[in-house]
């Protein structure tokens, strides 16, 4: 296996010396029909939009061999050190079922460990949900608060407002889940203000369990509870813990239940971990979980195909790096066509972000080509009518991700003019997809469109949990990738050190740094 | 007054030949202390961590001068023809107070207009609030719904959560706010799902009363009503419009009351007009509207200082020129430290990037220069466990915009090892002002960080609707300075045409175009 810097790539020089293809020579029916991969879970990824020609693909094909790139993969779900800086396994797939061996760690068998906290949510979740658990003053429990930050927060909250229509139009009964993560004292007081305690179980996620900002909130919501002055009301048994066995809130007799995590999945990569599964299990029952594993798992065996054209992840990867290191576009736009996506962006933003904004290779030296752009994205169609001016006429260029669905989740729609909302939501996509590609010449400049502006399209029947689980899956699976092909470390995140070392020196009273006392007096 | 490209002026030619300041050399308590200006409504800009020194600023100086920036900014308030594209004047100055000369057109005083709508909202939100005037069945109104995208949507939106959790704290009587704008028809159910209907003013926003979008959730959501089977309730008395005077909706029976704006605010500028008053007074009570808009209008008359160290909108604006013309970096972040700010960087991506994400100039003839950047955000804390990981150690360089506030708004804290959370939040915002400075030496290369990443501040004693109405102010007037360096129209926006053109052509079943017909059956 081998492990290179992309610009010692031989097949990455040839992609250099290509021009990209014009999209307004290129653009055809044929080719739209041809240009696509499964991506599991029901998932299409479509790139008949992407500025490539077949000579592309044969080369990006190369490249994928020459950096071994599913050989890494392999590497991974079979349980190599692969988060090198951190000496960790990376077994975020294992969570979601077997792709590669059976992997041992910490004297036990990883797979049947995160089994056997699936086991235990199940247990616990229908307990909840039947009522067999209740609050400490005899309430059902009608309502659930994740306590998190960063992977804690963004991946669950933007999973759980992906399903909530869904499982209201299948007539799941629904545990409100509200979500508490800024240190800023407002963002628990907002939640708090429209609680009702005795129905409410909070969910305290940390793995190390001093996660500062967790822990303050915590402390927070119990001064709640102590103070709602509600006779009886016993804050243990209103709260359970997500965190390492080895953490001190494995063993407090301050929750009502732990559920274990471990090193070797990251906060972005945990959504499918115990961090997501508690909260949605809860929220929607431990079927719809269930079902979300599956397709993230259909998306993680699909990976392994070692054909690009057969591996939709590998090879939206694969186009990303030439649009980010060939044709040096800086920014990427996650642009999904449902409302029930609105925060999956800002998963995607750590997911992305966190994994390969880097300047150093897997073996710390300093590299010489752009790695992780920065992602951004709104659904549209609330986007067209925001910064899709940009997108169209701007001076730079932004490649675009798409992602669309055939049907709505609650499937209550009317006709209006001619067309039911669906119809039309479906219709702005494709219109934008075409628009970005082909442009449109006119007389007056500022009505030009000059085009060629790439973009590509994850399309499903329906948003529903095997979808969900896939599309979560399969940017996971593509950060990973690019990863490799930009002989990165993805799994570590040494970037936010400093800042949490500054910030205790700031809590200090500075130390006698007069650059940061300075900066504290403005405020 | 001189219209000319920025690549034309010998002000910007001398800062192409500047190096930009290191930041690890200038950084000091004083320069910290001295680079700060107000900026309206108690916020001061701070720019002690711009890569800067006083001979950028002289240039700059005479850059404005050159570009007649604040003379082109009389021109606006004096209404002038500024959206020169549409022909129009550019009033939402006026808005929230006049900065210029009176301003007639339409054969009426535009300032009386907006004055006479104010007054209009001010009594109906106090006979709504006070429960004079109640829904059809007789109930006391409880929530009002917004039915409006793009800047019907995102900037109302971003207000109100922007000031709710300040009411909460001082007791005003809150009437919840909620907002359907996606054409997806699951937004609209996500909402109508949780209401009482017959305590709900819906606010019915659409400045031609055509928005495909907006009449389609309004349909929605008057299907909802009929099919409620309430006994008596009334569609009509449910519904409020704001709307221009020529509009289908104005004079509709359909409607309970109209409110009325027109051409000279874009949708983007209109928060502060009648399309943020209805719903914020209905919400929150006149007055507080009424402190936004003196806070606004503060920052508008500071914005007329021709002295760049006494104009934070304008050196804002000079300085983010710099960095994307001269520095060449594509992007720029907004970190405000304060959850109730979740949105506003939502508000800001359509009014930055929507305003001069553009590639001709106001004449219409092309420019070979980078006009407005991709602009993205997330509130910190929550940010740092997120994307910052990119922004210390990507291979790009990011601006960023920070906002921070002495004290939070609801004034609920704790003491948690030793500090408070408010204490923590800024203290970690200051920590990242300098870790982004000044980075960190370190043996190993991935923990190394490279530092001379800049960023500006924007602070005031705590987040009050006069703080927010100067906030939203300096935005708006930077992103028009910065359509004055570029030499575009910032005001109008026809990169959104096409794709409305084109979706309407695949509803009418592609008219045998052979792509768009392709690309729809993957839907």
């Amino acid at each position: 296996m081998t492990y290179k810097n992309l610009d010692s790539s031989s097949a990455f020089k040839q992609l250099q010396a290509m021009p990209a293809s014009n999209l307004k020579h290129v653009l055809n029916p044929a080719r739209i029909k041809t240009y696509h991969a499964k991506a599991g879970g029901g998932l299409t990824y479509h790139y008949g939009a992407m500025p490539i020609a077949e000579e592309h693909l044969n080369v990006l094909q190369q490249l994928s061999e020459e950096l071994s790139l599913t050989e890494k993969y392999q590497a991974v779900v079979d349980g190599q050190v692969m988060n090198t800086g951190e000496k960790r396994l990376v077994l975020h797939h294992l969570s979601r079922g077997q792709v590669g061996k059976p992997v041992s760690a910490d004297g036990e068998d990883k797979g049947a460990f995160y089994q056997a906290q699936l086991q235990k949510i199940e247990r616990f979740s229908s307990q909840v949900r039947s009522g067999a658990i209740l609050g400490s003053t005899g309430k059902k429990f009608s309502t659930v608060v994740q306590i998190g930050i960063g992977g804690s927060d963004l991946g669950p909250r933007a999973l759980y407002l992906a399903l909530k229509g869904w499982c209201a139009s299948k007539e799941i009964e629904l545990i409100d889940a509200q979500f508490i993560s800024n240190v800023d004292p407002d963002d628990a007081q907002a939640v708090l203000n429209n609680l009702d305690l005795e129905s409410t179980l909070f969910i305290l996620v940390s793995k190390s369990g001093t996660t500062l900002e967790t822990l303050t909130n915590r402390d927070l919501v119990i001064q709640a509870i102590e103070a709602s002055g509600i006779r009886g009301i016993d804050p243990a048994k209103h709260m359970v813990a997500v965190t390492s066995k080895t953490s001190p809130l494995a063993t407090s007799s301050s929750v009502l239940e732990s559920f274990f995590i471990d090193d070797y999945i990251g906060g972005r990569y945990s959504s499918t971990s115990a961090v997501g599964a508690v909260v949605l299990s809860l929220s929607f029952g431990f079927d719809v979980f269930n079902s979300l594993l599956d397709g993230a798992h259909e998306a993680d065996v699909l990976a392994l195909n070692p054909n690009i054209k057969e591996n939709a992840a590998l090879l939206d990867a694969l186009l990303g790096v030439y649009l980010r290191n060939v044709l040096l576009y800086p920014t990427t736009a996650i642009l999904p066509y449902s409302q029930a996506l609105s925060r999956f962006p800002a998963h995607l933003q750590q997911l992305d972000m966190e994994s390969n904004g880097k300047h150093v290779n897997r073996d710390g030296l300093s590299i010489s080509y752009p790695t992780g752009p920065v992602i951004f994205g709104e659904p549209g169609t609330n986007g067209q009518h925001s910064f899709y001016q940009l997108l169209h006429q701007g001076t730079d260029i932004v490649p675009l991700q798409f992602i669309g669905f055939s049907e709505s989740q609650y499937h209550k729609d009317i006709v209006v003019e001619g067309s039911t909302s669906q119809e039309k939501l479906s219709a702005n996509l494709v219109a934008q997809i075409v628009a970005f590609a082909l442009g449109k010449d006119d007389v007056k400049p500022n009505k030009q469109f000059t085009g060629n502006r790439p973009s590509s399209l994850l399309s499903a029947r329906q948003l529903d949990p095997q979808a969900l689980g896939a599309l979560l899956a399969h940017y996971e699976n593509k950060v990973m990738f690019q990863g490799f092909i930009w002989n990165l470390n993805s799994f570590d995140q040494e970037g936010v050190q400093l800042g949490k070392v500054l910030a205790t020196k700031v809590l200090d009273g500075c130390k006698g740094d007069e650059v940061l006392k300075a900066f504290s007096e403005l405020l």
